[in-house]
């Protein structure tokens, strides 16, 4: 059974990869009449897209986006979008040492156990460069939440071990700059984590069970590659908590039911209460080091393999609007799935 | 659209209310030929049944599990098995204070805004007592499961801000149980820590991009009640760590590939790899307590509103049934997308 | 993959073989706040239970309807509404002959292939038992169009042969129930043809490529028992004619737009163009007999069995509610799918 | 709620206009290793093509298949296989004169009512030019088939009236092509049935309940555009027939059960019972005509607009391939929810 496709009243189906013709994606159920702004959409794929820093793989990727369908004279008409960016980089050749070898704590090994096959161009379809697909899905969503209140934004909380009071989109502390630089020059890499924050969300997005606002919140992120984590509200830190300290008071400012505190993450029972929306996303270390590895070949020889390719220090700067883009998928699922059609 | 059902090869469909006729689930997909021994699956049951501790709540329902069909001579015949455990315990009048009351952080509020009508006996259908659904489809699925040679196993590893070290099914630590009597008695509650251990899970369940083993085991279990995190394998831990450290080196193990450490957490690229998957599942205290709390009415006023009814100190030790069941649909779901059958 | 569920944001699930405890469904996706009328979701299951006509057969089943969820003081509350009846004629001795025989033109013999066992109970889960639930789970759909102009009726157009130029939910015709008595006294049985008109649709009900309306119509007819065709408007009839003849002609008839004919049976493009939809559903002689049958034993042999147990002449008059719920569902479905609510 | 989507296990997800820039399809679920011939999959695309015979319109589009993805080295890889066709015959100024028109018998009028615009060129979303998606979706499909000993052939069984006994992919009776000459001289359209035959079908495929095999199927010859009614088996026929005439008897041919007749059309309780499945699809005339006709304006003024643009006799020949292409898609999908693999 195919896992390709995400949402339920929005659906984004996702292709492509890395090293094939092209990545890009379906998204269908989005609202007609809704205005579509391309250089958005493009302007969210430049915020993915590499090489922007230091610790950023140097590759300068044109990730040019191609939408296909589903829009006529600038407006969405119901029908579904499909879009598209040609992979220009396939110098595959660049590959060819990877193929018989299984690299440490990647999809090459599960993947051809499950298939029998699979393309090792690059990572083939477990390559980052899937999360492209995500971004312009989700960019397509943001501008449906812009008909709303809606306002996501993400930052960075933690980077290597570094706490970050007030997330940030950039990384500008010395001692972080420092450490990562040192990782880089080693070939190395370290992980972190993102937090989201969703505010203007109407009261009432979410189902009561199984489809809870904060368990399709929690799908969306997991799917993500290299995450490992997900916390809302009070997190694994409201573990310790007493109930006496954890309640949200309700309170009523003028009219608008308000809760004093916001443990809660702004869902209750699985639906959204009006207040912000705030979560952590954990990432792992980029797995791809430049440096010599251990492993073994896919006829089960121990070797060893070089560290070449592509190589980030740290994901977490570029998946800042993958983390935004899942979660406007999510929110404009659920809103859709309410009933909403944009204005 | 709704959001009663879950999985999608094995699909669990959820009803019922806390003080309604009854509440129960139809489990469409399980194999045929499976013999179900209804005495595993009222002992399943029985594990989430509360009255067993002093610091769960002292009602006893009796949960008695009917099975209606699917099943012929002792075996699954492959149509839907329905089930459901009739609602002895219907004194409504109990919660006759809670008609006009929107309790903190509960789904009072939230359902309310929704749907412009709720079930407000017992938290109706946001009740815990949905999660006896749970227990029970998880329990058919776990009999699908020991066809195989997959093994869900959670325990608590904290409790109230208390670490341990092994996950434990019953806390006997005294210095623990003198904390929860404390609380218990003052009317309070707390949360704590479930770690979920599954072996003998074979190589390839999980599909590479949305529907990742990991992201359906993050929306099973931010699908439960008081859920606020989940992580896997290194989890948040190892946002901190270097690549060089968190890279699961494989080894050839006498012809079976093995990988020396596993903060991989048995799943690379969203698919298992045949190591140990394991996870943590955080739950925030019990929202219910035993003591006056400040709230506002239906209609918008500042009340207070007393402790009375059904309490749990802590909801843990009755949720891990509830962990491990989810994770049996998430696995069964999985094993029969890639073409399991019961043998 | 299971198939017991209809309907993408109104979805039914349905559960129960024909000797079992009890059949049912759960109804998940109906909007809150409908006023629920048990007495009319009984008077549904009524119109369609047998031994009203000498031609349907004389058992007298109950079937009591019980609703376990999902309504709280008559009304919907947005939660699944779970309902079964349970079989009281449970007395299997009666199918003991049937347990080794493959009955012709039954499920016997491929439910037995495909699952490897089966129900023999009469007919187990392929018995029109099952059509129960979709006419109560029809029902809380038809509770739900009521909120709009939607009506729907079916109508007999064809029986044994006999056209009937204005479609009768009753058949009075001497010649007619002549052939009817005839057949009966010799255990034979024969089809018929209803005819389904839907009026007050509003327009922009279905989807323009897959969920087409009539596709969906045409699912719901074709998964009845015994159904072997559906068309809808012109049908087979209008392959024949030319374009010229068949186009229907679109008129402004005082600010409302109408079509001079309507060959398009109410839906065009796959949507609805607020023209009456109308289709015919044909269904085939009912395969149980009262007499001896050949056949193979479930060992392969050739053996004769007797024609023994419950029997209707034709199915049709009891399809008629049948056929009603169907149609009830895709258009209660469709409606919701398009953002309508119940007022 | 969206309706681009089709199959639960082998997902085909359409996009295009007929003069947007391309029309493609996303299929998911093909299992790996299957080998892909790209040329297999361009003949069925040239099959569909127009202008292989006089009474088709006489325009050449290229419709030169790409595939994006999911295949390595000439096998499918397991991940999604994305495929497009770029729209050469853009000329949309061909369309400026019905862009304030509603068309008789088409999808204008009630796409604008549904989404409040559309693309009016060449019938937009709407336009039989999707089919191509189908085709080359049902082309993969067939390559799946093709490592099991499942055959499928359709053929013209009757056209404008003319009953052929034995159906035909391409009509030479002298006395039809002479009337479809006429037809075409005139400017009009007409309709046929085609009739397809799929053999070596295995005993086991389709859902009991509400995925009969009957009932995809009608489902997938509904969604086509044109069509009007779909019959298997003994169909609207077997509606008179007696129950002792229609039951298909068992018969054991040296091991193999068989049935001495096949009213039942290869299936039975919605499975497939291993005899030939037959059935029959029935397509209006096209609407389009070469020749004035009234209708009204967007703005509900009446008016008439001239025949121009493109123009088929009768859709029935190029339809062949695409009611091949609807039917293979099920089977594949029914194969794969059983648990078939690729060789």
């Amino acid at each position: 059974m195919p896992g390709n496709s995400f949402g339920k009243a929005l659906v984004l189906t996702s292709f492509g990869e890395s090293h094939g013709i092209a990545v890009g994606g379906v998204l269908d159920g989005l609202p007609a009449n809704l205005e579509i702004d391309p250089l958005f959409i493009q302007s969210e794929l430049d915020r993915r897209r590499s090489g922007l820093d230091f610790f950023s793989s140097p590759r300068t990727e044109d990730d040019k986006l191609e939408i296909l369908s589903g829009i006529y004279r600038g407006r969405s008409t119901g029908a579904p979008i499909a879009f598209l960016v040609y992979n220009r980089d396939q110098k595959s050749a660049d590959y060819d040492h990877l193929r018989e070898v299984y690299r440490p704590s990647h999809a090459d090994y599960t993947w051809q156990q499950k298939y029998g096959i699979r393309d090792p161009r690059g990572g083939g379809r477990s390559s980052a460069r899937e999360t492209l697909v995500r971004v312009a899905g989700g960019a397509f969503a943001k501008l449906f939440l812009q008909t709303t209140n809606i306002s996501i934004r993400a930052g960075i909380s933690m980077i290597g071990g570094f706490q970050i009071l007030h997330p940030v989109s950039r990384i500008t502390q010395p001692e972080i700059l420092a450490f990562l630089e040192q990782l880089n020059a080693s070939g190395d890499t370290t992980g972190g984590v993102i937090t989201c924050c969703i505010t203007g969300v109407p009261v009432g997005l979410g189902e009561p069970v199984f489809d809870k606002l904060q368990a399709d919140l929690a799908k969306a992120m997991l799917s993500i590659n290299a995450v490992k984590g997900f916390e809302y509200g009070s997190g694994f830190r409201g573990s310790s908590m007493k109930g006496s300290e954890h309640n949200d008071i309700f309170v009523n400012e003028g009219g608008v039911v308000k809760t004093k505190t916001n443990h809660s993450g702004g869902i209750q029972g699985g639906i959204s209460n009006g207040e912000e929306i705030y979560f952590n996303v954990a990432f792992k270390p980029v797995s791809t080091l430049m440096m010599e590895q251990e492993t073994i070949t896919t006829a089960g020889e121990t070797t060893t393999f070089p560290g070449k390719g592509r190589h980030d220090v740290c994901v977490v700067p570029r998946a800042l609007p993958i983390v935004e883009a899942m979660a406007a998928l999510v929110l404009a699922d659920h809103l859709i799935r309410n009933g909403a059609v944009a204005k």
